[in-house]
């Protein structure tokens, strides 16, 4: 063979290959991707560009808010990718959907045994939006804490005179946190943020956590040592999802082992507390102050006996809130979609 | 001169030492140590423990709270040494006072040029209790920064449903502080602790200060670039003592110059704002909020115009009060009497 039929040779398979790889290119599956968010044009167009040449796909009619869940919607059943609040059994029947990101830290409606086990049966991937609320959590633990410490609730509502008994008495239970105590229940990314913003207090911080992994940086109560942990914590932060082995862990028993005086903060989920004995520890004194973000219901009915107790604070599930919230919540994603694509490992994948 | 004279005269040396040294030690002056600070009985034993043998003279009626003057007292006139809140002008015809300690961070009554004059020609001292105060007032400043970025008084104050308009607003409108900017308005204690406890909140701070020494670990605004400063900054933190330089220094002028939407904060003293101007900008919507802990005066009379706008939560003057305020006075003043009884440099001095 002379050169140049070499030269031909080459040349052909040189065509071949890029024939080859544009027919390649051509048969690439154009992804479907269900998103229920509601945003305005700017995120949408956020979104739509991030995840070209693949599809957005939307319901007919958007979820209200990140944490309800929409109903089942016909286009979830053509959707390779699901990215908002889909409904559990809606994603479950949708044959094509290879994974699903959640808007929301919690997932409580996909932790069932069932969902877990059809989900792992069928590859099914769930991420949700942990890292997006961690540190408005965290920030929101914070100002709980402090408001708390500073009597901002009496504070703001008084004008009284310097050197008055009701000033005398408003600085005289203010409180530096150097020194104090915490207890975190449960030790996620909000943990890890918070322990992070309270280092320059001075405080002493140890937590609970399923699973000890070492890495915590901080000491980690096992079981049998959280009673202790709690008879001694000024404050005691539950941070805590809703999940079967969640529910009432803050009974009235672990209520009750905490420190009269203690100051008990609820970011996690409603859920995990029993609201009756929190409400009876309120009530009594045995604990100084509850502050709450979350409750079982939201809101909680007219007449719920944690309502109007004037040591009881209550924010509408709102300490993952921020101003540009839709913003984080699609970069996020598309930085799990560009993940997705490439085959790396997620961020928050649960499931 | 045989051994046994040597040994006589030794003897006799030996004590002759003794018997000067103890005339010696009783012609030490045993100080009187004027305090009017209103204690319990454990915290007047602490402090009368603390200068023994030296003795602490107490005037006729105690001071209402480490914030009012008390009236010129007899007592004082025969003090060395005056812990509390003496009046200016008695300080002045009291002959033998050397050295007087503030149960307080401010100290405009004595912060006269008559008043230093006159200190300085007699040799008297004037400590303070910043180091006291200083970190409590920090710890405040950032309950108010963040209990503002997470909306706590609307948040508390509402049951709105998740998803409604309300929580829609209410979510929209939290905001984290990573990446925002604060401009402190003087850089003392308060500042070094607050700087110190907004490092993991990732926010970009600068610092006004008469004179700067560059120890101060952030950039330091000069005169001229203070109003740029302040164009940028979405927090605004006051922290000026009562002197005549500092009066009205928040003034109309530098309200205007502030980024529209900003927040402001006074942890300092009421006179150093121009209040009618900072109610105007409250009023019109150029700043988003602001929160003090001082005014001028205190309490705001009815009728004030920061009195009843939604955007102006106040608090009375608490932000330097904790637990053990009394203790940590006595305790300070205390560290101090050491090192003026060993002639050793003082802490807070400031004059």
């Amino acid at each position: 063979m002379g050169p140049t039929e070499e030269h031909w040779i080459r040349l052909c398979e040189i065509a071949l290959r890029i024939i080859r790889s544009n027919l390649d290119r051509s048969r690439v599956k154009t992804l479907k991707i269900f998103s229920d968010l509601a945003v305005d044009d700017d995120i949408r167009r956020l979104l739509e560009d991030g995840v070209a040449p693949h599809q957005v796909i939307r319901p007919a009619k958007p979820a209200a808010s990140v944490l309800a869940k929409s109903e089942p919607d016909p286009a979830l059943t053509e959707a390779d990718i699901a990215f908002g609040q889909p409904d559990a059994a809606a994603v479950l029947v949708s044959p094509r959907l290879r994974w699903i990101h959640l808007t929301s830290a919690g997932y409580t409606r996909f932790d069932t045994p069932g969902f877990r086990a059809a989900a792992g049966e069928r590859g099914l991937a769930v991420t949700n939006s942990s890292m997006v609320y961690a540190e408005p959590c965290a920030q929101h633990v914070l100002a709980f804490m402090l408001a708390h410490s500073r009597r901002l609730p009496t504070g703001l509502g008084t004008r009284c005179g310097n050197g008055s008994a009701a000033w005398l008495q408003l600085r005289g239970t203010s409180r530096l946190l150097r020194g104090q105590k915490v207890v975190l229940l449960g030790f996620g990314s909000i943990a890890r943020h918070l322990v992070e913003m309270l280092r320059p207090f001075g405080m002493r911080i140890v937590a609970t956590r399923r699973k000890p992994r070492g890495d915590e940086g901080i000491e980690i109560l096992t079981g049998e040592r959280l009673a202790a942990g709690l008879a001694e914590a000024d404050h005691v932060v539950n941070l805590l999802p809703d999940n079967p082995d969640s529910a009432h862990f803050v009974s009235a028993e672990r209520l009750a082992a905490m420190k009269p005086g203690a100051v008990f903060y609820n970011i996690g989920r409603g859920t995990t507390v029993d609201q009756a004995a929190l409400a009876a520890a309120l009530r009594s004194g045995h604990l100084d102050a509850a502050w709450l973000d979350v409750t079982d219901p939201e809101p909680l009915p007219p007449g719920h006996p944690l309502l109007g107790l004037p040591n009881c604070f209550i924010t509408p599930h709102t300490a993952g809130g921020h101003g540009n919230e839709s913003e984080t919540l699609v970069r996020h994603f598309l930085d799990n979609f560009r993940r997705f694509v490439d085959g790396a490992p997620f961020l928050d994948q649960v499931m």
